[in-house]
């Protein structure tokens, strides 16, 4: 008797201190289906602690709603300057905080280790990288908001990095194309 | 009629990406207790979630158990180099966080602030700090945890700076000659 396997929902993060990206992922054995992305956007005013407090519930919400089992967390380790690096650092541990109080686990992945990820070379840019999530999701317009993408695109490294699917850089033409109903479903608002 | 000065409670924080101070003041009209005072030991080692899910954790424990109606936070905006300011900015987030889950305002001080506040000079010493405070609060002992004394200078600030009993720098010892009953309650662990 073969066991149906197990699904698995990737929450995919890219804490920002104006925009914080959101992607949401459903793996069913090889199947990886796109369930939902978007961004938290924080606005260039009002109070530190209140643009934190809005990343707080909304990943909080996101949780709550969609169960997911594991966090993926894309996280630059280096910066223009230390009060970016000190912003940015604090939306980090917000976002994780969010994980943390539901004892989800959490997985942190360079920027870098994603774009070589998803497309195979690490220096891809964020439209590249949103061309390759369009192809894979079946995605049929062009995402407007980049940092939903980046998010989706962390996501979707984490599950390759667990030895699920790891396609080589230029085979993913092929494989699409020979696996036409792996994406099933795709919801986006 | 004179109506009983409210309790207030205040938790100040020191995060830190090694060690964590907290210290909680009890404010009654123009009296100031200490109620506790310590630190969070996160350990050189280990994965960098969890020391982070350790200061939420524990943070969370100090408003279950002390309800403070407001957050100090000791918060450096300047620091070497940008992967440590990440750091602490996540240490700060995730400390951040718990008082946000909870509704709680979070006011923050730079460091120098907060000595100036405490002591009446920006760039005294953290013994200059902790001794002061031996004052304020009439702890006997000199307290070995610096990182726990700056979390209890912030908390000191943070009721100075709202108007309450700002003393001048320089008449501390004879306000506390002429208040030898302020501190009634001191309680440590």
């Amino acid at each position: 008797m073969i066991k149906a396997p197990r699904e698995k929902i990737i929450l995919g993060l890219d804490p920002g201190t104006n925009i914080t990206g959101y992607g949401i992922i459903c793996v069913t054995g090889n199947r990886v289906e796109l369930v939902q992305y978007g961004i938290i956007r924080l606005g260039k005013t009002g109070e530190q602690a209140l643009k934190l407090k809005k990343i707080f519930d909304k990943v909080i919400d996101l949780l709550k709603e969609y169960h997911p089992d594991e966090v993926a967390l894309e996280a630059p380790f280096f910066g223009k300057n230390v009060q970016s690096m000190l912003k940015l650092g604090r939306a980090q541990g917000v976002a994780m905080s969010a994980a943390l109080s539901r004892e989800i686990p959490i997985v942190e992945y360079a920027p870098k280790k994603v774009k070589q990820s998803v497309t195979g070379n690490g220096n891809a840019s964020k439209e590249q990288v949103a061309k390759m999530l369009m192809q894979v999701f079946q995605i049929k317009e062009i995402p407007k908001l980049l940092d939903a993408t980046d998010a989706l695109a962390v996501a979707l490294c984490h599950h390759f990095q667990q030895g699920n699917l790891k396609p080589k850089s230029k085979s993913w033409e092929g494989f699409l194309k020979a696996n036409p109903n792996r994406i099933k479903r795709i919801s986006r608002s």
